[in-house]
């Protein structure tokens, strides 16, 4: 029997834990689910007679080591920032780990010491980053395996709601951590190479710089930068390649309107407002307004930003609720604590309804002296509010690379991500079982 | 005689040692001079038979306790995050201290002590702050002793070029330390507060958000909002002020073309540019453009901040050389750094040209049922390059309180900023007398 360790037991564990479940007879597994919230890991394993519960502190080390020194592979569901703890057990004690996040340069540290222990240490194994990498990885080898040149490479991927339930002015809905949302590209400027030219947008433009992406039966979407597209070129061995550009999608019109909370302030988690409970929404967007006692917050929000009044940009804020007289209930609030509290009001996701994950790559290439263009998508829809596509895209590439792992097929020690061939091509054939699957299509060349 | 130890030797020292050197024989004091650079602390010397010059490092404490152990009382030049051990020395030994900073936190916490060891410690006694303590405490004093009730209060400084030498499109030329001008107000979101409502701007529109204000024989000036307005409520005891707002004053026009740079991202310090020193002025700028091969930086430019070709602030760019094919000369810089080399080309102040310093303090009050109001305002201008209006009106109010701390009129042991009478009467009274006095005047009251 072998012994799978799941630590967090959080919403988007649900595939995962699911897809061990299925194969727990046949693969002979035992999976132990691990929380602090005992009564969650609980419901999560459910009389399942190869599944138990635990509870579980990260920060004690003798249950953490216990619990680790009984598994052969660790899957850690923790905040990006507790995994460290883990990995190191888990190095010391022999046991492989994954987890979805991005990798750290204090995890990278421990490459070494993986390696001397034989331990496979896979991150960045969801969605994105994850399922990214793999399709990215896949087009890109085969184009150099073809003697292609790489010219170009963007990837986009966005968490939306799914097309039946897209029925708002923003064509957007909560799909996973509001806060992350919120708080998106803030931190620092984007930074990108386009036709061999560096290019830098800081946060407050950012929004006001996209790019509109069509998907085959999807209709169109809006890509806005991610904060470091440099950094891909060494990771995907694109060193001295012209464009490179990754993003985040939404709907066309979603980001000129989330520029004025950009522009507003809005977004800001940096300081305290000096203000109470009793506070409205519009009171809120007043704060960043000059002061005029005659003139109304609509108006002057419109003057300032130069947003015309027939607009479908003022009627999303409308609608968002930003001039309401409801108090914000928040005591001290950052602005965007008080901003996610206003969105949750009117983006949280029905009981019912579906999310929808897209991803789409564009690769850019020269082969035999003329320039080709290869498009690849995928579209992941929620199945139910417990298999949303957000649980099955980062959940399933965690589940199907464990069961590879303990079956010898994934055998690289080390700290990695899933850039190999021998990560890839498993793992895509297996995701496309379940529906995740990319289409590629050669397009005509166009550069910029 | 009385022994004045002046630590750090810096070009804003000069009026201070002019001072000190005028009164010496008078006061029967001695004055040494220490810095890291010897040579400059000899070159502040000079052969004055009651001056001397020493090595000095701070960060070693034999020298450090030993220099401050001989000394009356100690003038601190140092940067203000390197005040903390010679204050604490101070307090160990007895010895009155002096700095121009603004007072941190870890300051603050040494009252006690300095209280219990009899020790005057003032901070924030050069000019901003400083003399603008000294000229605001002293009206609103006025004001509350007559039974005023306050309602606005509005103070701004700005460290210029004298109009005799203001002969640029920008009507500017650094006066003062370029980095600090080139980050001004980045860093965290603008508070104030504004007939009685609470208001915020993000550092990205602080520079659109301007009031203009004209001081009698000097003609306008642009004030744009200082960091924190709201936390001078306490220290001015305005607690339930309606209306309370600090600024930085420079000519109209400046802000809304610097405007310009923050919205481009080029005052961005926090990340380096993947560029080289052969980079010119024009590829710097295009960095933060669009990528497109035909059109001109110029235009583009133009277009993205939608600034008219035949406008005065097109006029305020170019000619500062930000579309020239001047190699930048910096390897990996941030963008500030670039910035600030190009501004250095084109606002350096020249040998024989003269700086000024303007202050200005509005004051709205309710008296007997009427709505008053004064303007107090005060131009400093400086006599040549080393007799900086700058270091005037920085080492003169340091100079006049070391004389009344030695000469026992200013008395009240602790850590303090000069808010009280016992410190701003002598202090406005002497600095009267070397041309730095207030301009008050009754005004019509205006809110808002």
């Amino acid at each position: 029997m072998r012994h799978i360790l799941l630590i967090g037991a959080g919403r988007s564990t649900y595939s995962f834990v699911e897809y061990i479940k299925q194969h727990s007879e046949q693969e002979d597994w035992h999976l132990i689910i691990a929380d602090q919230d005992y009564e969650l890991a609980k419901e999560k394993a459910g009389d399942h007679p190869r599944m138990e519960a635990v509870s579980f502190d990260v920060k004690d080390e003798i249950s953490r080591v216990s619990a680790i020194s009984k598994a052969d592979i660790v899957v850690s569901m923790l905040p990006a920032h507790m995994h460290i703890p883990v990995a190191s057990d888990c190095i010391a004690l022999g046991k492989h780990m994954l987890t979805a996040s991005y990798i750290s340069d204090e995890m990278k540290a421990l490459d070494e010491r993986a390696k001397e222990a034989g331990v496979i240490l896979i991150n960045e194994i969801g969605v994105d980053p994850g399922i990214d990498h793999l399709s990215a990885m896949k087009v890109l080898d085969q184009i150099r395996a073809k003697g292609g040149e790489m010219l170009l490479f963007e990837s986009f991927t966005g968490g939306l709601v799914a097309p039946e339930n897209d029925d708002n002015p923003w064509n957007y809905k909560f799909t996973w951590n509001p806060r992350n949302v919120v708080l998106a590209g803030s931190g620092g400027a984007v930074k990108f190479i386009q036709e061999g030219k560096y290019k830098y947008i800081p946060y407050h433009q950012l929004f006001r710089r996209t790019e509109i992406i069509a998907i085959d039966g999807y209709g169109k979407f809006e890509g806005y930068a991610n904060r470091d597209s440099l950094k891909y070129r060494d990771v995907y061995g694109l060193k001295s390649i012209p464009t490179i550009y990754r993003g985040t999608f939404r709907r066309p019109g979603f980001c000129r309107a989330w520029d004025v909370f950009v522009k507003l302030g809005m977004t800001d988690d940096s300081y305290q407002l000096e203000v109470s409970p009793e506070m409205t929404f519009r009171d809120f967007t007043n704060l960043f307004l000059a002061y005029n006692p005659q003139d109304s917050v609509e108006l002057k929000l419109m003057h300032y930003l130069n947003i015309p009044q027939d607009s479908e940009l003022m009627d999303k804020l409308t609608w968002l609720g930003i001039f309401d007289d409801t108090p914000i209930g928040l005591d001290r609030p950052t602005p965007a604590q008080v901003l996610q509290r206003i969105l949750e009001t009117k983006w949280t996701l029905g009981k019912d309804e579906k999310d929808m994950i897209v991803m789409f790559h564009k690769f850019g290439y020269m082969l035999n002296g003329e320039k080709k263009m290869i498009e690849s998508s995928m579209v992941a829809l929620g199945k139910n509010s417990r298999e949303t596509a957000m649980a099955r895209t980062v959940g399933l590439p965690l589940a199907i690379a464990t069961r590879h792992i303990l079956n010898g097929n994934i055998s690289t020690p080390g700290v990695q991500i899933p850039i190999t061939k021998e990560i890839y091509m498993p793992m895509l054939d297996e995701l496309a079982d379940y529906g995740i699957s990319f289409t590629e299509k050669e397009v005509p060349y166009r550069g910029y």
